[in-house]
């Protein structure tokens, strides 16, 4: 079950400069940087409020680490924006087995790291009205010791 | 202060069809409709999760109710998908004030209305990184009579 907006995922063309405008226009700080090799990124994540499931809400920053990754790509076509939304939930192989059953295309075989450990999958955005889809289930559920 | 992510706004074709694949999916559900002339959409509004300042996460679904209005001339060019990001404030005329000072541009010189009661503004995506970004104060915190 969903329970949470857990991020919106923007795409950007420097890193450093879109973290420093949205610390300087909002307020908002950096609660975790990482480079995420698979997914061919750079991003920082702004944690924005906390959610009532007891997760977070952040916003995503994201700027590609190479030209050819998903990120890349899209960034070429559309310019910077809201690349995706994720959703958070404490079982994100339950929930993708759940929307693939319901004839949504799942992108991932099996869910794949995300941000600060966590395991994600992302939906095809053209099943989704035009969203294109994340789940996300956080390492904090999954793994309390961490 | 921003204190939450208040909704992802998200321009549809058909409302009906797009609350229904968002109930038949993940089982969200329509917390409030109504219909926005002065922005020109029929919108439906599906609460995800309540935050810790107090008020709470939505999806924002908006098909327009004519094609010259925002919406309807942005559906148009981009096809359906995430149309805004949405920050709450207890105080959106202060945060209002405050960005534009910071030289980011502020659509419109008084807020206007927007879901529920609320008080919204928006920010010029070309000074947001390319993110259609609103400002909204809700009447709950405004006006706790209601």
């Amino acid at each position: 079950m969903l329970t949470r907006i857990d991020h919106i995922g923007i795409a950007c063309r420097d890193l450093d400069t879109t973290v420093e405008f949205y610390r300087a226009t909002y307020g908002f700080e950096v609660f975790h940087t990482e480079v995420n090799e698979e997914q061919g990124v750079r991003e920082a994540m702004l944690k924005i409020n906390e959610t009532s499931d007891g997760g977070a809400s952040y916003l995503q920053l994201l700027e590609p680490t190479r030209e050819d990754s998903a990120v890349g790509k899209w960034l070429a076509k559309n310019g910077e924006g809201v690349h995706h939304i994720a959703f958070g939930t404490a079982d994100v192989d339950a929930d993708a087995a759940d929307v693939r059953e319901k004839g949504v295309r799942v992108l991932y075989d099996e869910p794949r790291r995300g941000s600060m450990g966590s395991r994600i999958t992302f939906l095809h955005p053209k099943d989704c009205h035009g969203v294109l889809t994340e789940l996300v289930t956080s390492a904090a559920v999954e793994s309390p010791e961490h």
